[in-house]
């Protein structure tokens, strides 16, 4: 991950939002799951810098996301233990995968609150799309 | 949100409990979640002062009514994968909004708590309506 | 303590900083350091909810007024081992005392933050005062 | 605060780090403490997220430069006692004032670190220069 590729998939999601006419923050973190990069749109929700960055944080940690956790970590789901306190697991968290000579590694996440869900969703897939066709 | 208006919704608030017959903590937080305001009723329970600020602070960090999250929150509902220990998602807390030019947004909170479920909101629904009457 | 004492204090402490020119929050607190009333006057800062009680809770706790603390736990002060992440430790925190039969009691605290070191002192005096002439 | 002028903040802010020679994180915070933009440079320390959000999240709360903070909080400094795990009380915080008819107010905050403190506070500096000649 590097700022510049970070600030264009900012870009790619809030651009999406404005679309979509949802106000929403847009965290995308490191392979250590550390910041790189936020944008908070004017009038979004101030548990966006803290949602955001759970869900790219999560989305790497876990390697998956997060709308995945969301039923998986439910009662009946086989990550129903998982501790709860650490991770966000609603839609809106997507890792960012790259090839590192035969195997592949997540490298990154994209975290997007402030929507629905289903908006942070393809908030996050906009984002997410401006990665795999870096 | 300042001093006296949110001293006008606690009295509302508390005017209220008496009427209902319950002892109740009564708090009034600003845009970012801070507390402006503050009161306990005589013999209302020491777990007030937390329950009260976090359900009014949760009102205004994710823009809904705590009795609305509390649903949306449990198994089965489109956020219970949000971090429970960040936020108060039972009934009393709710947000208050403002037109900002064009747009509306929260600029403040109320957080009931110490009487039942039921009695907290109809509290918080009284100190609301100071609010949008003012 | 009871809220209309409380309520009281408070207004002694406020009437106090606008004479001092300072914009300060005040917080009241039980024999228990749990929060009975609080207010902040309008752009006082966001710390003043956290600092206030603390200083309130700390004088409750520790039984001394926090300006003395300050001295106390710096390094050469008798109470320098005192683990710092519990307790507000400069000028602005008040214990109240009773008489219990024969003995004195603390039974609540105030707690002024906001101002000056020196303002918040004499803030958190004024309100005391009311307490001791009640 | 907002996000077109907290990023024009930031890119003065890196600009001068590219001169300085540093590799800098730079987060700028509304009024409430809460992020609005951050952006970590390539080879920045992980450190950064969480500190340079930290320096302004404390120049917004206390109201003052954090490097004023560092020297008044040291032992003998009047703010000694003040409960250091809540801010982060090292150069590189500076608080952004703005008028609100008849007062200041503080409306956000710029924290940078990465860079020797000496070369945080420069690139801070340039930052809040953005601000007062909006």
């Amino acid at each position: 991950m590097n700022l510049e590729l970070a600030l264009r998939m900012t870009e790619a999601a809030i651009r999406r939002a404005i679309r979509e006419g949802a106000v929403i923050s847009v965290a995308v973190v490191d392979e250590g799951g550390y910041l790189v990069s936020f944008q908070r749109m004017e009038g979004a929700e101030i548990a966006g810098p803290g949602l955001a960055q759970g869900k790219a944080y999560t989305a790497v940690a876990l390697r998956r996301p997060t709308a995945e956790l969301a039923v998986r970590t439910a009662p009946g789901g086989d990550l129903y233990g998982l501790p709860r306190q650490d991770y966000v697991c609603v839609g809106g968290g997507i890792p960012l995968w790259a090839d590192y000579g035969g195997g592949a590694r997540v490298v990154g996440g994209i975290g997007v609150s402030g929507g629905t869900i289903t908006q942070d969703v393809v908030c996050a897939e906009a984002a997410a799309e401006v990665w795999r066709t870096r």
